[in-house]
């Protein structure tokens, strides 16, 4: 089946699906993302992801080229269109086409694209059973990972770095501390205590991460948002990321040393649990 | 008249040249660029941009979608198709469209794409006569700025924090020194000598800037590469950025503090002179 995406109002077959070569997303990466996913062919949090992307258009001064409720419709219309029952829905949303200046146009229409992937496993990812093995590199990025720009080079040769290490993902470091993975955000557990860094400009405020926190509160755990070393993650019992896609995913081996047994273990293992059963219910 | 451009192989009127919604460059900014500039309808410095385009491409693993005696073709034909006689060329490679994965796709074939943009008084910039204001801001960007990336969305936003100010744009400070301008390598002169930062991972290695520290020196005038402070700027006798398109360009303000007599000095007067009449000479 030829996937259809939305491109500025069109539904159209992927192959057919194109931007002009001055849009600001492509000349200055000018542009913001969220990614969402489906499960059961519904949509997990639509609002938080509505939310964080008005957040990153205002704080560039970028107009919304559409309302929640008209996103809620191309989002729905995408997952029947594409038959998605599992799997997810990417929109971006740059300062659209104009003359290349460094200065923001003054007229351009903002650019609006999604697109859907089907990825069986989402809920029954075989990954949650083994865990992810990380690495850590040096956080490069630019100093406002806040906002949820397409500035992703550094992140994409993270995740290549850690291909050619043998493991799945990287966590970045920056002043001897963890702020992020590549693409989610990273969780040490000691006992009944999850410590994951704190929001500021240098780590993304995750949609999934809010809810889990929520989730561990109500579930009588201990959050500790800090900032924490390699070094404590190490010695950490268990470790995990979140994100849109992997969800709650546990972490069993950093830099080639185990985490607690190296097995995924049982806090991580019940948050997942409560996190896809919550938001199965909450999907619209 | 319609501007024509190149896109992958094909030269298109600018409303028809586009790019897939799943290329890199506008997913994940995994895309490099140059900007060469036209003097007389001859290309400046063309070498230094070729060799430099391939330094960046090489960092990112990423292929080489052409040749250095087709892309000199390429300039060549969209100056003859557009008439420029004062301008510049724009060129940008990416890794290609594929499926939006973080890691790089094992077989996508780059994109190229071109185009140009008239410039009346590239030579004859009324600027050089009364020379640019400029504001300090925190240096943002990711780590890797000798790598010319489509990253742009930091500068984008300091040119906009500059014109807020009533200046005409901004140089980046780190650790109390200063880096470079947005767009363009920054320097001070105190008496003979030429002070701008030394080359590393926080600067572009401009190819303008190449060319006028030959040419001061051989000029008989010192040059130190290191860095400076915003006060050491201040206390200046002269002020100027180096780029492809504004050459050698006077800076009379800084943070609102004039430099020097407040009017653009000799020495930057003399060194502009000399890099467009040696650019001139050796374009191609």
């Amino acid at each position: 089946m030829t996937r259809t995406v939305y491109v500025n109002g069109s539904y159209l077959p992927e192959h057919e699906a194109t931007v002009s070569i001055f849009d600001r997303g492509f000349l200055f990466a000018d542009g913001v993302y969220e990614v969402t996913s489906v499960l059961g062919g519904k949509l997990i949090d639509f609002a938080g992801h509505a939310a964080r992307l008005q957040r990153s258009l205002d704080e560039l001064e970028m107009a919304n080229p559409t309302t929640e409720e008209d996103l809620l419709e191309i989002h729905r219309e995408l997952v029947r269109l594409n038959e998605i029952d599992e799997g997810l829905i990417y929109l971006q949303v740059t300062r659209g086409a104009a003359d290349r200046d460094f200065a923001y146009p003054e007229d351009a229409t903002p650019t609006l694209v999604l697109f859907t992937q089907a990825k069986s496993g989402l809920a029954d990812n075989p990954m949650a059973k083994t865990g992810m093995k990380i690495i850590s590199i040096e956080d490069q990025r630019w100093g406002r990972r806040d906002i949820k720009t397409v500035q992703l080079l550094y992140p994409s040769m993270g995740k290549m770095a850690a291909k050619a290490a043998g493991a799945h993902d990287a966590w970045m470091v920056e002043d001897g501390v963890v702020t992020e993975g590549t693409s989610n955000n990273a969780y040490i557990v000691k006992g009944n205590t999850i410590i994951t860094r704190h929001l500021g400009h240098e780590i993304l405020s995750g949609i999934t991460r809010t809810a889990v926190l929520r989730m561990a509160q109500e579930a009588q755990m201990k959050v500790e948002e800090r900032p924490f070393t390699m070094e404590e993650a190490k010695q950490a019992d268990e470790a995990f990321v979140t994100s849109a896609t992997t969800f709650v995913m546990p972490v069993v081996e950093i830099d080639g040393a185990a985490i607690g047994t190296g097995q995924p273990g049982d806090v991580v293992a019940r948050l997942r649990e409560i996190y896809i059963d919550e938001m199965r219910k909450a999907a619209v």
